[in-house]
């Protein structure tokens, strides 16, 4: 549904509740979709959010708890009562159950785990355990798992009598040791005739992970060899859990915002923290690079003072400059940080990119410089301040395109993450060249004719 | 397998391939997976790769071209036998089938439609009318589609008797006009009995789209409600095809490259296009708006020349005014850029959102000032300048933090897309702002002494 419906049936929502016209809300809301409900949910009151759950099945409200973002749910969660959230973990799978109760504060968490039946707590319990990046942190253990020497007769026939939380799209197969042997789309086992041992038609090469590997590498895996699913082993093989392919999605996309948070020295932390000190802190190392590499721009600018005392018109051009500078370098640095995630540049790629940068900046650069030379051509009455600004405008452009694109691809070739390093480094290096070049050339022909 | 390992397997590939040991290649190959050899392809030469193709089966060849990036299989489809490619293409799904068709130079493409057999023909011919970014530019017109009056037992004996190209995770129901009536999962119609009507166990109340609805929107859909696969119908509900959520991935990476390129005012058309002239031609017109916007700095500049001329050591700071302005400003408009795109940041937190800000600029303010404000104390002998430089900073950073929030909000409210407008603007509308700050409050400072 469309955020528009959904606003306005948040609006029906909260005038009912005001207006008493309670009744009609449970078999309205039964009609909805829960990730509709987590969505409405976005647009009405905190008080209002709790009261829509009394008229909510404990089952419908472990979805709508799991589709909405980590912020909005911790509030709630906090007034929640601990027996109704108990019943509402019981429900779900248990890596969703499991992100849950990282969201409920730690003494009501407790509280929660004991009260839910034992098998499950311990389930909870130990996938809290691995790191929440990592394919521990995103598999399910719930899945359906056969012994390798039955049919697919019976093994259907094993289906038919578990309940579980998620659909399945795969059956996965084990040995006698409960060791991962094949696994089994559930496309194949419809198709097999039931008297088929299903080692014969199980896959046998199949990827998998460990609990420990990053979600990243998981997602990778997922992405390339387009998977529904992923088992993870331990060590020795034995079936720990899957990672269904809705959580690689999740994933994707959260590195996808990390990635461009990166690129301007921040991180996905910060959406989480609400103390402005707190963020502050993170952004500020990032900005601190910038500040020292600018204060380099300052002794700089004090080294030309005679240059500039005598001719005050240059300073006008010094923010242009800096400017379109600047943006060049970000255009080169962003392909090729971009490229480099994707992995549609890798090293080679490295001089074709290189001289296909150095070509676009030249081609940019003569454009730029012939407008803002002749500006400057028309603007006081320095002499040659056209040609100068021209001239150093397009050194400072070609210069720029070349350090957007080498920087992050030799951060890259020393193992520093090029997102996050780029861009204060290439700001403050195409600053500093671009004015050193401006403020050479200018002393170099302003001298000559004096 | 790991990057460094398909390097390795590929320099024993180019090995072979000269030394004339061919023979061992087709056992060799026949282990890897399809993925696992598109990416060997990238390491080894463009006519390695022609031979490479010579030792597979059409259908490994079909996978291969399918995985391999868009710019890569073009130079190999140029040169590609026809009447190999015809079985290429006729052995792959009808999604895989029309993208690369559209990679294939026209009159060769031609000829390969009129030799495959011509349902299979058309309805390539047909996807390759809808739009590459819209549903029916993503989806797969293999699906497997029964009629509603049929039990569980039959529809898997139908199934049996299909060969789809692609591993099948639902079954579409269809009334008897062809209209979808319901969907199925092969879990559900695994786990019923023989005997039960279909029509009683499908899922009537599910999410479609038409072929015209963009990928993004597609996309948001199956993320949303966690979907392995939408069906598409046309006006009248009529079933024509099938999205699978391993598109939907590649839809994903696709558009969190478009809004990281966008931010940098370019797009993904220039990483297909060769012509430099053509990418700069793509890069310019955002580069154009910042010249526009930084000749106002220069006209700033010009007006305050007198107070320039009286006090050069007030030029010193203008790059790192600019420089940190610039950053914390790109800082605040990237966190609502993405928030807006994943959906994190709506209207309803304008104020939560811009406060915020205001109050990290703040901090950040304070911070930068004292560091700058100190270093100018000590330097130069202008009055006041350690006082001066340290409040334009802290005035030029908030003020950067707020219009980094609110750009970006107020053009996503007058529907222009704020990843892409956004940077140049609120670069420039920074500059402006904070050297006019420093130079009106240098001006004041400087005149009410003398």
């Amino acid at each position: 549904m469309r955020e528009k419906r959904l606003r306005q049936i948040s609006m029906v929502l909260s005038n009912w509740l005001e207006s008493g016209k309670e009744s009609r809300l449970a078999g309205y809301l039964q009609r909805f979709h829960s990730a509709d409900i987590a969505e409405i949910c976005k647009f009405i009151g905190h008080k209002e959010k709790l009261r829509v759950f009394d008229f909510l099945p404990p089952e419908k409200i472990a979805w709508v708890l799991s589709e909405m973002e980590s912020v909005v749910r911790q509030d709630i969660l906090k007034e929640m009562d601990v027996h109704l959230l108990s019943t509402v973990i019981g429900s779900m799978p248990s890596d969703d159950a499991a992100d849950l109760i990282a969201d409920v504060p730690d003494e009501k968490a407790e509280e929660v785990l004991s009260s839910i039946n034992r098998e499950e707590s311990e389930e909870v319990q130990k996938l809290l355990e691995y790191a929440p990046d990592s394919a521990g942190g995103i598999m399910t253990v719930d899945f359906v798992s056969v012994p390798e020497n039955i049919t697919a007769g019976e093994t259907i026939n094993r289906m038919r009598e578990m309940e579980p939380n998620e659909p399945i799209y795969n059956v996965f197969v084990v040995d006698e040791y409960q060791r991962l042997a094949g696994i089994l789309t559930l496309d194949t086992l419809v198709r097999a005739p039931a008297e088929k041992p299903i080692s014969d038609i199980m896959n046998k090469d199949f990827e998998k992970v460990t609990p420990y590997e990053d979600q990243e590498e998981v997602s990778e895996i997922v992405k390339k060899y387009d998977l529904n699913a992923l088992p993870v082993v331990d060590e020795d093989g034995h079936l720990l859990g899957r990672i269904t392919v809705d959580d690689v999605i999740d994933v994707i996309e959260e590195e996808a915002t990390e990635d461009i948070l990166k690129m301007v020295g921040t991180n996905e932390e910060e959406l989480l923290r609400k103390s402005v000190f707190k963020i502050a802190g993170i952004r500020l190392p990032w900005l601190f690079v910038t500040l020292a590499g600018e204060l380099l721009t300052c002794g700089l600018l004090m080294s030309f003072s005679k240059t500039l005392t005598q001719a005050i018109a240059l300073v006008f051009f010094v923010p242009i400059i800096m400017a379109i500078g600047g943006n060049i370098g970000i255009q080169s640095s962003t392909i090729v940080v971009r490229g480099l995630a994707t992995g549609s540049i890798d090293f080679s790629l490295l001089w074709k990119v290189l001289f296909r940068e150095m070509r676009v900046g030249m081609i940019m650069g003569v454009t730029c410089s012939v407008v803002v030379g002749t500006v400057a051509h028309f603007i006081g009455d320095t002499p040659f301040l056209g040609i100068i600004v021209a001239v150093s405008m397009f050194f400072a452009i070609t210069t720029a395109a070349m350090t957007g694109t080498l920087v992050p691809l030799l951060f890259k070739r020393f193992h520093i993450d090029p997102a996050i390093a780029s861009g204060p480094f290439i700001t403050t290096s195409n600053d500093i060249t671009g004015l050193l070049i401006y403020f050479a050339l200018s002393t170099l022909l302003l001298n000559h004719i004096s």
